[in-house]
């Protein structure tokens, strides 16, 4: 099932439809990989594309943002918006310009978010702070105030897509004779050395769950 | 000047506003480190948000894709656009959730795409080149046949906002005593060894320029 319920043909991916992946496993891959989604908005005829941390829970994305940002507010209304999530994973440098590419992973998701409210939306931002600061259970959780100016929306990942080019450059049997490199050159996405608050107090060592931090996040 | 000619409250920064930078050269900073935009594209009331490689080339963002595209026939028909251009430079762990965030660089450019058409299409295809395949000049350029089927669109840098978020965990005071880590991680982009081409024909070494490969890119 690549493309949720309905209707497909939004989703179904029509240019290179080689490079189209139905395996949801790959899709949570990729979802759990990425810290930014990037999140459409439009205003009567204008889009705004929108990058929002975002972590997945099961069967939906969640995001959270402040109750008085346009974007939450638009969202929070429930116009049809549409997240994509994209990890750039090198450069595929082909004998041609024309098959020249790069390795990647794209996911589409359409829908609508909705918000969500008190319990749910505890529980929500309980999981965006195991997603995207995992083994970091110190940090305060929210106040009431704080929960208060906090917009917490959810979308369903029912209507998806999934996009995944890996391999190497394909060119024309015309072009192999060609006295050029090709290949592919990987990018990655590391954690580097963590760097302490400039008034994080003495005596408090990196811990554990930040020096372990997980690996493949982009 | 941040945010182009018309009209400014588009493009202008709401939340946080103390993010919002106005610097040209920071703007051209970003786009010239990342190599994917995200652009959206309405079909009524349902937007879609693509990931396209691009260039900047001076006062205007470039792209290129297949003429059967639907994403690149939609934006050569001059529908309103906005492309973001998103890098993720670190998690920023506070010793509360609420003030955990990210280092990041975003832009967003608001406008219409229009279709680069013989002379200046060959043009803007060496300038994506160059961008994308840097110090690459062995590869073959396009043949008549792959320049018909290539759209090639460019996107003025007329209306356009950018948000830099580069600092440290910014605490309430009454949370600088909790006994907790609090910091930056900090994400890197890095180019891996290169990977030759299965087919790659005995006796091609890894190119000086790959081996130098400008590091930064994301």
């Amino acid at each position: 099932v690549s493309s949720g319920r309905t209707p497909r043909a939004r989703t179904s991916v029509r240019r290179l439809p080689e490079k189209q992946v139905a395996d949801r496993a790959a899709l949570d891959r990729l979802l759990d990989a990425a810290l930014v989604a990037h999140v459409a908005v439009v205003d009567g005829t204008q889009p705004f594309v929108v990058p929002l941390a975002f972590a997945r829970d099961r069967d939906r994305l969640l995001v959270h943002g402040s109750t008085a940002s346009r974007t939450f507010r638009a969202l929070a209304a429930g116009v049809p918006s549409c997240a994509t999530v994209t990890v750039v994973d090198g450069l595929v440098v082909a004998r041609s310009q024309f098959e020249s590419s790069m390795r990647y992973r794209s996911a589409m998701v359409l829908g609508t978010f909705s918000t969500l409210h008190s319990g749910e939306k505890e529980r929500a931002l309980a999981v965006l702070a195991a997603r995207l600061l995992p083994g970091l259970d110190g940090a305060r959780t929210p106040s009431a105030k704080e929960l208060k100016a906090t917009s917490v929306l959810e979308l369903p990942l029912e209507e998806w897509s999934l996009k995944v080019s890996g391999g190497h450059p394909e060119d024309d049997d015309g072009d192999l004779d060609r006295p050029v490199w090709a290949g592919t050159i990987p990018l990655h996405h590391t954690w580097g050395e963590p760097e302490p608050a400039p008034d994080l107090a003495p005596g408090i060592d990196v811990p554990p769950a930040v020096a372990t931090w997980p690996e493949g996040r982009a």
